[in-house]
């Protein structure tokens, strides 16, 4: 197989700046709020009075968070501000401006480049974003995508992961574990054309919708006490809310939420159930808690979203510490580890 | 030479929220205008109201914009804020909040992670800034660093690259050419402990001060019609402000200023002369134009300043072009190519 990132039209040939040139080119000619984007030192922009700065990053290093072998250009430049929009939907923040930093092994064709700035900035235009700014450079061997989303949104209402109570439910958007068993089906196909159920897999990790709107409109409407991005394993995120309210948890494990792609494709891939569907991660569902007066509100909202919603458990006390419970019982707390790049390089 | 970077405690073995633990325990208990800052999946900070938002990233990569067995942990923390402070003040605006990105080796020792915050934090709280957030990751063979800045100004008032008119003189603070001469002292060094001289051009290399207050004053007195910071070279960065101003300019090559050091050291080692002091960059210093009527007082702010400034030409119509005049007449303009990094590799 020809691996479309590679070509004879190299990155040295047209330079740094003659890559600032192309990635202009392709902007709108008018960004709202931007009064300087790309092409200067930095960027000015505003966000409307009265309003908040919020501001995430997100870093993915080539054969750590993803493989050129199995994703495009085009995927690939979608994924890395859909990760950083995930994380702006778990604080129920609006996203405003991206800036971009680059390295690019020179082996890397132009169009791929281009073609990464052309889903990047798709999936900018679906979400309201602007890129002001950026950096490139050249990279020895691996190609290092880093991405700066900047948004906006009302202290009083933004949602931490430090405001889960005791008594609170806790909810998860759409269904877990479909993105780590997508990345595993892609690497059995070997070019195969995917069927429906294995095409909805793969589209859960290559191409993730990140739950902006859900996000906004828990935080407006006040319904979520703590929210986090379900992005290295449900335990692993879990714990990080119980760790910052300072409180325990339990879940019920029939009630993790599995597709029906899943629950048809897991057995075979040998990832059947929920242990797999709770393990691994970049599911970028929204984890929540919310009081339990609010339950049959947070229920009607959700009716409007194409995701769903599942309440899987609820806030403890922290002397309960987090808990799993199935039909057997309760389940131990290995599972809880969640997904850490440093140590997975090692066992591979 | 043993090499500080590499060691036996490994980052493996501390994982990445091990990491993000140490991070945190090393920021000061307050952090002015922050309402959430690491920890969540986004940071909540805010700028005064009636101020715009400044953003700038800036990328390094190991091998490429720095060299591990060269520069220390702590100076490279440092030097990664200052670049990121150096366009900032190229706009006349007031830095604020900070961002970073790391990819580390799983070789680098945590004692090495913790010299380099040390560095980055100390730089950070000696320009007002908090950091707010970031990433960090596994890279399986090179550190990479990008490091996202964001400040405040009033759109007003802040300095692009595209006010320069016809009649306006050239500036650039400080002395150009120690830190491209300072690389390569460092190359030949060896291990020797550097005289007064070599120390100066070393610091200009690899601890170099971003000219933040300078930057500001311009932008706050309105003196500065266009700034950029000399990253890449005078001549390709003064191109920048010629594109962008639609003007072309004249650089009188023996105003061109460069320290006792470099005088008096550029000859043993090759690179003496206007032509190697303008050649390379990385000497963050700024580059401005100001109107003729404004000398007075451009030189009188800058009787304040410990770096000083000097007028190196003078802004002509786009027609003109980009010259240099020296003793003998016009020079060529291939002078004016700027540093590439993508040719740059391909060259060694």
């Amino acid at each position: 197989m020809i691996n479309p990132w590679d070509g004879l039209v190299e990155l040295r040939e047209i330079g740094e700046f003659g890559l600032i040139a192309r990635i202009r080119n392709r902007l709108p000619a008018y960004l709202p709020r931007v009064f300087q984007g790309i092409g200067d030192d930095a960027a000015i922009a505003s966000l409307s009075p009265g309003n908040d700065l919020v501001s995430t990053v997100d870093l993915m290093v080539e054969e750590v968070h993803f493989n050129l072998a199995l994703t495009s250009a085009h995927l690939l430049g979608r994924k890395s501000l859909a990760v950083n929009l995930s994380d702006m939907a778990a604080m129920g923040a609006r996203p405003r401006f991206a800036l971009i930093s680059l390295a690019l092994p020179a082996r890397i064709r132009v169009e791929s480049v281009d073609e990464f700035y052309l889903g990047f900035l798709e999936m900018a235009e679906a979400h309201g974003v602007s890129l002001i700014g950026g950096d490139t450079s050249f990279s020895p061997d691996r190609l290092f995508i880093s991405v700066t989303l900047l948004g906006e949104g009302k202290k009083e209402i933004l949602v931490c992961r430090h405001g889960a109570r005791p008594g609170d439910d806790l909810y998860v958007t759409g269904t877990l574990g479909d993105s780590l068993l997508g990345l595993s089906l892609a690497r059995t196909l070997q070019g195969k054309s995917p069927l429906p159920d294995e095409k909805y897999l793969l589209e859960k990790h290559f191409n993730p919708i990140p739950r902006v709107q859900e996000g906004l409109a828990l935080a407006e409407k006040g319904l979520a006490t703590a929210m986090i991005d379900v992005s290295d394993g449900l335990f692993s995120d879990l714990r990080h809310i119980c760790e910052e309210s300072r409180v325990g948890a339990t879940v019920f494990a029939q009630r993790i939420p599995q597709s029906n792609a899943f629950q048809s494709l897991s057995p075979a891939l040998g990832r059947s159930g929920w242990q797999s569907a709770v393990r691994g991660g970049e599911d970028y569902e929204l984890l929540f808690s919310a009081p339990p007066q609010k339950a049959s509100e947070v229920m009607a909202l959700a009716r409007q979203w194409e995701c769903g919603v599942t309440c899987i458990g609820k806030v403890e006390p922290i002397s309960h510490g987090i808990i799993i419970r199935d039909e057997q019982g309760q389940v131990g707390p290995e599972l809880l580890k969640g997904f850490d790049h440093f140590a997975a390089w090692e066992q591979n």
